[in-house]
This record gives C-alpha cells, sequence and structure tokens, in this order.
C-alpha cells in the first residue's frame, strides 16, 4: 500500500493538512467576526469545533513538514492509531457542526430578514461552506490515514 | 482480523442492520407521522436520508441473514468495495441529516413556541435522537467493513 499518496507524513498529507487549517480558520472568521453567534447553539458548536481542528490541523502540518523536508521517521502503529481517532472523531465533529450550521442558517434566511441581514447571512453560509470544504479534507486524511493503519 | 466481530455476514452484522432499520423507521414515522415537516429544509432532507437508509439496511439484514443461517458465502472484495461505500455516503449523509434537524429543533425550540406547539417540537427531537443512533450504528457497520475490506 505504499503507493496511496495520502497517509502521515508524505507532502500530500501536508497540503491536506493546510488546507483544512486554512478553511477551518477562515469558517471561523467569517463566524467570529460578528457578535451575533452567540446567540445560536449551532454557530457556537460550529466555532468549538472549528476551535478545535485548527491546533490538530497545524500540529500535524508541523508533523509533516518536518518529515517532508528533514527526515522521514518510521511510523509506528500506536501513535498512528491515535492520529487516526483524533482524524475521525474531528471530521466528525465537524460534519454535524457545519451540517447544523448550514442548516440554521437556511432557516434564519427562509425567515425573510427578521433574524439576520443579507450580509449577515451570507456571511453565515460562508463560514458553513468553509466548514464543510475543511471537512471534506479532514474526511480525505482520514481515510488515508485509516487504510494506512489497517495494512501496516 | 477473523476475530473481528461485525464485517458483513455474521450475526452481529445482522444485530446492527436490524438495529439500523429499526431507528431509522422510528425517526421516520416520528416525523411523518405529521404534515408540517415539508415546510423545514432540514426535515425533508431528513426524511430522504431515512428513507434511504431502511432499503439499504433492509436488504443487507436479510444478506446476513441468509448467511448466518442458511449458508456462508466467500466473501468478494468487489461487493465488499461496494458495501462499504454504500454504508460510509450513508453514514455520512444521516450523521449531516440527524444533527441539522437536532440543530433545526433546537432553535423552533427557543424561538418559544410560535413555530411548533411542546409535543410537536419533543416529536421533532425525538425523531432527531432516533436518527442519531441509526447513524452510530450505521458507523460501526462501516468501521467492521471498512477494516475487513482493507485487510483482505
Amino acid at each position: 500500500m505504499d503507493e496511496l499518496p495520502g497517509p502521515l507524513g508524505t507532502s500530500a498529507s501536508l497540503a491536506l493538512r493546510l488546507g483544512q487549517a486554512i478553511f477551518s480558520i477562515s469558517s471561523l472568521l467569517f463566524m467570529c467576526l460578528d457578535v451575533e453567534f452567540y446567540s445560536y447553539t449551532a454557530f457556537c458548536f460550529l466555532v468549538t469545533i472549528m476551535g478545535l481542528v485548527i491546533p490538530w490541523s497545524l500540529t500535524l502540518a508541523l508533523v509533516d513538514a518536518f518529515s517532508v523536508f528533514v527526515k522521514r521517521p518510521t511510523i509506528q502503529p500506536g501513535i498512528m492509531s491515535i492520529v487516526v481517532m483524533g482524524d475521525w472523531v474531528l471530521s466528525m465533529l465537524s460534519l454535524a457542526a457545519s451540517s447544523s450550521s448550514a442548516s440554521v442558517t437556511d432557516l434564519l434566511k427562509a425567515s425573510g430578514g427578521s433574524f439576520c441581514t443579507a450580509k449577515l447571512c451570507s456571511r453565515y453560509q460562508l463560514s458553513a461552506a468553509m466548514a464543510f470544504l475543511s471537512w471534506f479534507l479532514s474526511l480525505a486524511s482520514s481515510l488515508f490515514n485509516l487504510w494506512l493503519l489497517a495494512s501496516l
């Protein structure tokens, strides 16, 4: 299974991690440069999860960068299990957070502008879309890593 | 990896599939024995996804029952890939559907009973909870099957 492109310690994995971090940070910024998100549980959930995804992705991006540019360490099954578990949990949570905030945004928008202005609504939408993209990349990472772990 | 309890064709898998079917059916019933769900995109999404999960789980439950009670067929990687793909897609979709309907229910409930009566709100909540349980069992099935596929 050495030909699979994305597991921990490769440049593809580094690209995936950086993408996750960028999308999570932009989702967080779209949501947080504004104070009204405290009123909605779904938006608070999204902010919490994005606040968890960012340090996780950045840490693993550092590991990948070290592995690509300096020296490739041997992959230990124990550490891989922790990475796979964390990836899975975070990707599930970010899927849940992004879909719930997307549906809440949809509901707020459908209620005809009485709960959010057009600018605010499109900001919520952008935030949910960024969270979806971050979930997608995180799912790709976790699939590659799970596959690597299972074939170790 | 023969000691893993849940892949396709075992009695544990049969139990998981039956649980998925039961929880999806109850989620669908809690949502559909009522006509107001058409107004909310998240609830329509939940109904659609549950309508996909039910035939999928029942079909695979039949396969499992045949395999347990009649004759165990040899597992072919091609068929297993299709099963794993379908399981993954459905479990992702049901997580998204259940979390979005849970957040919409929460928002409707927080708005103080002007959009749904207390009885209707608790019914939406029960439906979302059943969808979460169905997602959890479907995640377990797909993890077991993916693990089996990777170790084939």
